[in-house]
């Protein structure tokens, strides 16, 4: 354990104090040895598959997609700044830790005392965990009340999403004040990291919504495939190309700088009725080969896409509604995001198709935790989705069931805090 | 594609003609070649990950296990038995492709067809994949009806089970009459599989329930932790043992030897609840140290808890409620069973907790997906459980919300489907 450890880690027993626990009283029942080693300290060196936690960015942005994905978002309890302060400096010692395979809190377990650390991710190095944190609209001000006194620093760029053709947003399942985007090559991992930064803001923060998502980027050569079995994120900006888009500049305000805006947007996908259209159908709707990912009267993936070819009946190669046709920078005057999406499975439930073979059952509620990283949100997705919204063929597959928009601060050196630029200017 | 695998396939389309679908004519909007290879054919030789498909033994039972669970159950539509036997040989064709990594579906795709196969699993290996079917107490009779002509053949073994103490069971998550366990090391070749052979059954089959689960089974060296934090499954019987534990012999109906009874419960877990609890009193409930997994008293996860030992104070050292107590084959007569349980994250909801702190508000939708298997249900999990049930101490943090049993009929050889044994006797 280090200073800068001991420093930014003031208040997790005042969080559990505030919380009223009574857990100690539960379990009291028989006498215990006074100490435990519940997980191993670290080993040196820095372990096998250890992402840097800080750094100019947060991790989990351009970082290269791990295979798991838990995301949380918490309304915020903490009536003071004061205290939301500390759970972020508690939140960023253990994040230090946990992205470094070690338990979330430092010291010897007491056996009388809750454990420092849940303790099932003991024995499995780091596995590329990255631990992304974004702040909500919610956060800045709630109905109007400045309760942190930082209404006046949100960001124009933080908008309030709009409501989309097609949105049927679930209650409860959408915005929130604060959020953590946990990201490892193993579901275990990340589930354990939002949930050691869970308990420590006990009090401070409380649990909204959350996700979790697969993803086959770290296993696939090249692009992954979504469950729609097309390749997705083609048409990502390159890692040479992508800062401009990511992360924010001097356009806003100084503590947003090297920050990103994400948007996340869970969509459900009509699994079982994608499955019955024909593949030349799936094709125009995206508007790429599906084996290939090539886009349609191309011959290769990063072939550049010709919007602009016809048929012998002069009909668009690529359809003009084709998913490719409205995403693309080309026909959006250079617009574009990140996007790092996640598939999901949420188990299964009743469904009322809209379309033939009007099919009325149980159907996956599966699909994708879309999730997109950009400068600015009013000139990337709301521009973007607002006319796909209304005439992508991909919509007839596909419900946008939860949503959320948050200012992700930039990262952080040793002894900062996460969102300290938003505080201590 | 080989001989034995258009043998086994007869009926797809059949399936599909009789769902009535309407794909065809909404697809057809624009010109297509006429084929595309949507999928690569098989590298020779054998992938890497592949686990056999056929065998004495269905896999997927006393197979290592893999990181990823997608498990679905099905209420049957089919009618006759000639479709429920078609059903099980196209499903047993395509899951010999499946787990070797290939297209669920041999032969050329044309364009304007619906997908042989979806497509998500392109450019991945096989993963480990195994397919495990299991036969519901529904497949023999459904009110009483003997649909299929098997109703004598149910075995004794695959009993009701009862309502146990505690039993929170939520309708239509529970119960079934078919089932498959898809496993993998990746959660989308599980999904994959299993969305193939749902597609195969369109007609047959309607999809009732499912679950995903993840375990580090694969990642950590020895026993994995469950979410509680706690090694799991130390005391399961050895390869050495497995076997007797395991397989249905000649104490039963010819066509389950070598067989298993497969009994699932999805079990949420208060981890919130959980861990509020100091150290020692997780160590009192489960009768293990947390950080070695040595049954309390002893010092290695492998030694043989000493359940007599009893503190200066006469005080069990294992207390009389713990786990590893009610579990042990040794207080239970011998009875013991395979367990082959994955973790599993639902999201989060609303829960008002019965125990201090009395905390109402959203918790994760998260547990265990317990499965076991064994020789006889009656004397292995229904007599466990059963006592278990009233006493068990981890019953604070538990609620059985699932369950379902299914006979696994044995393995076969290339040539035979799934279940053969049943029906062709």
């Amino acid at each position: 354990m280090t200073s800068d450890d001991e420093q930014a880690r003031p208040s997790r027993r005042n969080f559990l104090a505030g919380a009223g626990i009574a857990g100690a009283g539960l379990a009291a029942l028989r006498p215990a040895a006074a100490v435990a080693q519940v997980a191993p300290s670290r080993p040196t060196p820095a372990q096998a598959d250890e992402e840097p936690f800080y750094g100019t960015y947060q991790g989990g942005i351009t970082t290269p997609m791990q295979s798991s994905l838990y995301f949380a978002s918490f309304d915020l309890a903490a009536t003071k700044r004061s205290d939301l302060i500390a759970m972020l400096a508690a939140w960023t010692a253990a994040s230090a830790r946990l992205t470094a395979g070690l338990p979330a809190e430092p010291g010897t377990q007491n056996l009388a005392d809750p454990p420092l650390d849940s303790g099932e991710a003991v024995g499995l190095n780091p596995q590329r965990l990255t631990l992304t944190f974004g702040f909500g609209p919610d956060m800045f001000s709630l109905n109007g009340d400045d309760r942190y006194g930082i209404a006046a620093k949100r960001p124009a760029a933080l908008v309030d999403l709009p409501h989309f053709n097609g949105d049927e947003l679930i209650d409860g399942q959408s915005n929130g004040a604060i959020c953590i985007q946990a990201c490892a090559n193993d579901p275990q991992v990340a589930f354990h990291a939002v949930r050691q930064l869970a308990r420590i803001s006990y009090g401070a923060a409380t649990l909204k919504w959350v996700q979790s998502g697969f993803s086959t980027a770290n296993k696939t050569q090249g692009t992954p495939r979504n469950l729609m079995g097309f390749k997705d994120g083609t048409m990502n900006p390159t890692s040479a190309n992508v800062a401009p888009v990511v992360w924010a500049g001097a356009e806003g305000p100084a503590w947003m700088q090297n920050g990103s805006y994400m948007v996340a947007r869970r969509i459900r996908i009509g699994l079982e009725h994608w499955d019955r259209m024909n593949v030349a159908f799936q094709e125009q709707t995206f508007g790429r080969t599906k084996h290939t990912g090539a886009p349609l009267g191309s011959t290769a993936e990063f072939d550049t896409p010709d919007f602009d070819a016809t048929d012998a009946d002069g009909n668009a190669i690529i359809p003009d509604n084709a998913h490719i046709r409205l995403a693309a920078p080309v026909n959006n005057n250079g617009a574009t995001m990140l996007r790092r999406s996640y598939s999901y499975n949420n188990g299964a439930n009743f469904v009322a198709e809209r379309w033939p073979p009007w099919k009325q059952g149980i159907e996956y509620d599966s699909g994708l935790f879309f999730q997109s990283y950009q400068q600015d949100p009013r000139i990337a997705f709301v521009k973007l989705f607002d006319r796909m919204s209304k005439i992508d063929a991909l919509n007839q597959f596909t419900t946008h069931v939860g949503s959320a928009i948050f200012a992700c601060p930039p990262g952080i050196s040793k002894g900062q805090y996460i969102g300290q630029t938003l505080f201590a200017a």
